[in-house]
């Protein structure tokens, strides 16, 4: 393969996917911030799955690198750093709601109910609106 | 958590998925028998990314134990085992699918062309059949 980058195993679509998230934290970052609307380090760290300080910020780096999350000083508080989702990170919902999907049919104990699972499912273009709203407004600022 | 299970961090549908199937390489097995027909440990082995042989032994293990896999002795040949996707296992295709919609519209260099693209998608019907109907086969034996 000539045109591999460093770091890709093959263009197959579904290798290039997992080389830039196929890991057990970074979808989790992105689902923080899209569907929990989380913004800070401080609140990715919270999150129920506990994840380690030096993980999460290897995988803020990464996710950085690969264009999925990009990074804005707090309009509120410039010493805080806001992370959001780019175009290829808004592009990433739909890879989350097939996972969802998927455990929501076959987690006994999943905590998407089938009223949670509507919900979300009938929440999700206004979802992507407010994404690209916000990038939209970062972007400008 | 009170619920949990060894080893799931969170019933979170993205988590509980991650759990199971969020690492380098496990659905690149399920995309070698959903989308590439292999059955064999040998064939995975020989994927274009070049997996190690004990990391393809334990996520075969892994899968198995998470009831996606399921294997049987090839009928042609007692000493050979094949490796087929449960219903648990069919159900991850629209996950397969999200991944390959975002790295064929974000990969500059993917293998998933627009004519390709097309092509699996109209195909995705059949697909799912298709393992379906080797499941109940296999099921009947």
């Amino acid at each position: 393969v000539t045109r591999r980058k460093p770091g890709i195993r093959s263009h197959c679509p579904v290798s290039y996917a997992l080389d830039l998230f196929g890991d057990p934290w970074t979808l989790l970052v992105i689902r923080d911030i899209a569907l929990f609307g989380k913004r800070t380090y401080q609140e990715f760290l919270g999150s129920a799955e506990g994840v380690a300080t030096n993980v999460l910020a290897d995988r803020l780096e990464r996710l950085e690198a690969a264009r999925i999350v990009t990074k804005r000083p707090d309009p509120d508080d410039r010493r805080r750093t806001l992370y959001l989702l780019t175009e290829r990170g808004i592009d990433l919902v739909p890879v989350l709601f097939a996972m969802i999907e998927w455990s929501a049919r076959h987690d006994g104990h999943t905590l998407a109910t089938p009223e949670k699972l509507a919900q979300i499912r009938a929440g999700r273009p206004a979802l992507e609106a407010r994404l690209r709203a916000e990038l939209k407004r970062a972007t400008m600022d």
